[in-house]
């Protein structure tokens, strides 16, 4: 429902039907193009046949709607495109390939366009990650483990956590762009027995033709390379949401360390500035976790060709990718509206009268006192204080075994100065690049 | 891709964005009557938004975009529909309701619909099984386990297999149909607290109003009966790709026990019959086994309304609603083209000499010998008369310890013979109502 | 890993190696006197039988092993069944029966203990949920829409939210308890054609003797009941997983609105308290998720027993019941150890000077200037007192077109005054039951 | 249940709860002697520590149980470690590090190990898959499509596929291995701070230690590599079930033409040959599904540790380690018992009079008659040869549109001279090595 609610207009675009069917157009195009180059079928009509691959020329719905008999559009798509060449050339449309041949090469063709989209649109979300990494490389904030305050980091550590885990989720969707985008040729049942003895040529030429890579076999059931794009927008789609609800939590109302300044308003309450981004974002990658676990799923790839796996995989693959691009687009725009309070930060930060840098008391009375002894001591004086609304500090000052000054402690429990190597990290991440 | 090969029409009507704008029209309609009748608005206000709720006057893809926004396609269709009432109206448009109330109303009003065809066409499945249970309630044929044959059955007693498994299935949607397709009404979090004293009373009229359950409480964050539905559809369609697999099976070159007279052609290859419906079925259903996956995920149902968690339903909740009808339909239509070929079943009944009832030659062996001891005889005659091609019949009768005769022996290896109470269960299967 | 970190001892316990070979026993004990009081076994054999179904006689981890080679744990069973009756009633071991009628009984019988388990915490659960409610029923706290403070609600009226969700989710897996945990008894392919014209009566008394439903047919190949009985889970799980996540949410430092006395200790620093029962009940959940989807998931079960789908059935099914079991006591030992600060939610409700009902005021304003200048208006004013950190109610009086006195105002914005139906809402969800 | 049914006794070890603990205390041990190097702790507590890491000293279900209160397994077991140096040592125990430091490194050298097995089992697969490529590289059988004979192909072609299947998902499978499995240190929240300056020194140290990838930062919240393991591992199960599932359909009783001869007897038909490997293959991969849906599901990595994403992680990735060596090993042995009948797969290739070379006549009338024409013949043809039993070759020689001779027929639809580029495919696979 309401797709264009959830996927930017590029990305409708690119895996609408219009494209699938552009993309299928393309693959006999190229079919009889490469045929003719290999000697199998003659130019003239491979010429014919290529003149009649336009889109324009074909009603994507009705090829959809004939689908229904024959079970894939690339059926009625022969047919049509059958009745769009003169009568020489007819013998020579589609010849040596199967439906899948083309189905399968299209959802290629689909996907190594919405990819280089996707790709583009990471690479804007890791300039906005890295940007505000380097600025707030040494702003204060807490970090949160299981959502309480555990210790001081920098809002650029956290920025730059988003920007490494984008850049290496993306490293791994450009490997399966690069690597396994591949074109589909095998005929029949794989052996490209139409081709005689130019089998292996035709493929060749063919995945020259479709500009993708060209596959050692033909892949009708073996769908690993869809399984592993499919796993890889998931990743990228999660990394994304992880985003999005860290955002969605730095902007609580009672946090309120960021703000969304692109929320959206409610159809009731006046006030709200909902974080309307992260919702889309962690919706689309809910969908698009569902989409890849369908096409990963085991069985139904039997023989050379299945009974459903493979159909199950087109609406699932176009899925996958529209909705990655949905989260993606979320979360860049989001960055690029995200407004940093580093003043609450501090005040979060320092809400809880050294709580947070306790880990750092405690080291330091474990050195005197041994682990356990340091460890308990602490433990206790963070209740008693928490008890009566009382400074750890003056807890830990009046117990006779802390030996550190008043100073030294007000020094140990200052959570600014516990950073760490946040910076150095922060450094670190930017110099990397995902691989 | 290509929605329309998979999903029959009429799903795809009830699924549209056009169906869930209609929807949201009725609900706002419901809201702005319930609140009249319960004094909480003027009547003459009620009476020109009911007027305004008029489908044709709005956008569905134009909602959608405006939608990216507020997260959600009812707060523009507010703004809309504010737009289109007069003046001293529109205080009281969507008054007391939140987005959330008029989503998930529709989202139900969307469901009812699709569920009433849905389950009206699995009565149809279910008619075609039962014909064919009945016909051929004493068609003996091989019953196979792990693909293997294992022992007689008749054709009569698979099918009255899927008729079980059918109106069992059935039977739990149409309790969520009957139990759990409620409306939603809470206000901005819940508390009704825009309709002051009428609440509860706003509440109970605009569940009559729009004629769906009324919720003891808004279930704006709680999604179990989201859940509910998409495991129920998810086990209906599970169900419908069970019986499209067993057609396949049987409808194999070498098997031959059935034809989908349905079965589409190939692109290439002219005499291919392949089964088209089952494929789309076994498609369809591993579509809504990934919808409803997302649907029921823990998570992100947050507070008072969650951050994406709600977001994902709406596409998943169509989709699988709708490829939910396509498994049906396509298992619909392969049942009612299917051809049964009973001589064929005989003949591969009767293939392996015996073999398939040597359970029962093993039973009659065992209280004579044991067993440990028959069954490692039976085990070793079907090994030596395997071996050199030979009957099962003969090498049993050649061994000493066998004290039945030839006759006993041919008597107790006739497959047809070996039926047990398959024709009383048929019987028993046509009388069930998978309650 | 670490099985007994998540779940309880007595879900353990219930869903063990051992818990499964006590159940197989019983069911080929069962099978054996259900033969003979038809009259198909002899008296003596079944009593024989029955003796030797000691489950302290046979090792579970043995029959795994020897498993490996017939593909499922009852084959060798029966072969050890078969060493450790007399001779004489050898012949009558298993007699009938087929592996996966011992095993799926066995499954039925392990999860019927298991519910009876989960209900009875579930149970606990909604008592818990129900004790916050009746006792928090008016403490006013801030409802969140997207983690935004919202409007107000009553801490009563969130865990009425969470009682009304656990009690519904627990009356389907109730319904699956009583009307789908079934028998299972068909013979080698469901025909009962070993129990002569006795099938039907075999049939009938087997359930009767282990205690489960009777089904129409033998559903080897029919797992309709186990995806709903999957399905049912994950929405429990889901449920529970809900409650934690706002639990977390509300005990956040910066939120505190509770505690969750339970909670665990970090290893490195002393001041922490980890929800740490809501994060095991998250991840149970998300466990319970995974393998229901791994029980729907459509596929591989072929004909009258499939490949590998009805395999992967044990350990999943085991496992959604053993994690469910930890997802239930983790949200009730939470529930039972949680703080509640009332003065605290009211702390944080008021800290927004208004804003959190500003929906009111936007309403009372729509009658006099319409719904769009009203809420524009309140909007802006929201968005000049953030500005300058100024309070709303003393923007919205500075504004000529509010007609409302000072006091008006300050008494539209309380929120504490903007219950709405809250409280008889809580009083509502008390009453029900569920159904 | 019945876990070691499934999994190999090399893989229960290597994931086993003991395993995780040698693990976890290889990481400690790591953390000191790195900390040591580094001079961020006295040599002397180091080399204690150290020799304090023995698994046979802790018991891994006490800490399981002790772990049901911190949240997970690595709290208790520093409190354990603790105990178990002198008074001088303890303070160095654990210091800088985090739970999730230790468990993850944990659950990272687990992942090496069991993906080492793994990787060398799948070679023993690949292995399997190129003797029966090599081997019966011109052995000529039916292809199947949608499980319908299509044309000839070889069985040296159909292991052919499996071999660049196995061998490109095993391919992401070690890049995972050599890329993505990293050392994890980050101290409480990521920023080293226990370490003082020397922070990145220990951790590069530390991951030396460990012998595992140093990451640019601590990914206690980003779980991307995880999601890739998972994922890769689903695709390398899915393969393994591919393969599993072509030998249960060429193993049917109709279709015999491979036998699986450590195929498994069922518990009462003595004349069964159960498919046992190829089930657990089935089984195993759908587990393996489940787990990596749940290891690569969004959300619940919240800020710097999640509540209960992470903690689900541990039991899914062991089991997804677990069950992937369950498919590999049932199918490796499965194919290493794999009887290929060769006269078999040419009598059923042979069975349909030449229909599965009907395509290569289409084309040879295709070039006289046009695409359409012909075909349209062709398929006529087909369907009056099967209305009477009659063979194709008469049908097409009785048409006067058919100007080719009855010995040109006979030729074009002699299955076993349209091979295409079969063999030569087998050669280029061979060649191939999944890059």
């Amino acid at each position: 429902m309401f797709e264009r609610l959830f996927v930017p207009a590029e990305f409708v675009e690119v895996t609408s039907d219009a494209a699938w069917l552009a993309a299928m157009l393309e693959a006999e195009r190229a079919l009889a193009t490469a045929s003719a180059r290999a000697g199998v079928i003659p130019s003239g009509a491979a010429e014919a046949i290529a003149a009649a691959c336009r889109p324009e020329r074909f009603d994507a719905e009705r090829l959809a709607l004939d689908g229904r008999a024959s079970g894939n559009p690339a059926e009625p798509l022969v047919r049509a495109l059958t009745e769009a060449v003169p009568d020489d050339a007819t013998a020579y449309v589609h010849r040596g390939a199967t439906s899948q041949d083309i189905v399968d090469t299209a959802a290629m063709l689909v996907t190594r366009r919405a990819l280089g989209l996707l790709l583009d649109v990471l690479d804007g979300v890791a300039d906005e990650c890295a940007a505000l990494a380097e600025e707030h490389r040494s702003t204060p904030m807490a970090a949160r483990t299981l959502l309480q305050q555990a210790v001081p980091t920098t809002f650029g550590l956290k920025a730059a956590g988003w920007l490494v885990a984008v850049r290496e989720t993306r490293a791994a969707l450009a490997r399966v762009q690069e690597e396994r985008v591949a074109a589909q040729l095998g005929g029949a049942a794989g052996t490209l027995a139409a081709f005689g003895d130019s089998g292996l040529e035709v493929k060749r030429l063919f995945a020259e033709e479709v500009g993708l890579a060209e596959p050692v076999l033909a892949w009708h059931a073996d769908r690993g390379r869809i399984a592993e794009l499919a796993g890889a927008l998931a990743a990228v789609a999660a990394t994304l949401a992880k985003i999005a609800v860290d955002i969605v939590l730095l902007a609580q109302t009672e946090v309120a360390e960021v703000a969304d300044t692109g929320g959206g308003g409610s159809s009731t309450m006046p006030h709200k500035r909902n974080p309307v981004g992260p919702a889309l974002a962690v919706a689309c990658a809910r969908q698009v976790h569902g989409y890849a676990s369908v096409v990963a799923a085991p069985g139904s790839s039997e023989h050379e060709r299945g009974v459903g796996g493979w159909h199950s995989e087109w609406h699932a693959l176009s899925g996958a990718l529209a909705y990655s691009g949905g989260a993606v687009d979320a979360v860049r725009r989001t960055l690029a509206g995200l407004e940093v309070h580093p003043d609450r930060m501090l005040e979060n930060l320092r809400a809880s009268g050294g709580e947070v840098a306790a880990e750092r008391v405690s080291f330091a009375l474990a050195e005197q006192l041994g682990r356990r002894a340091a460890r308990e001591l602490v433990t206790e004086a963070v209740a008693r204080a928490r008890g009566h609304n009382g400074r750890l500090a003056d807890e830990l000052a009046a117990d006779d075994r802390v030996e550190l000054t008043r100073e030294q402690l007000a020094a140990a429990l200052d959570p600014v100065t516990y950073l760490g190597s946040a910076e150095a990290l922060v450094d670190e991440a930017l110099r990397s690049d995902g691989r």
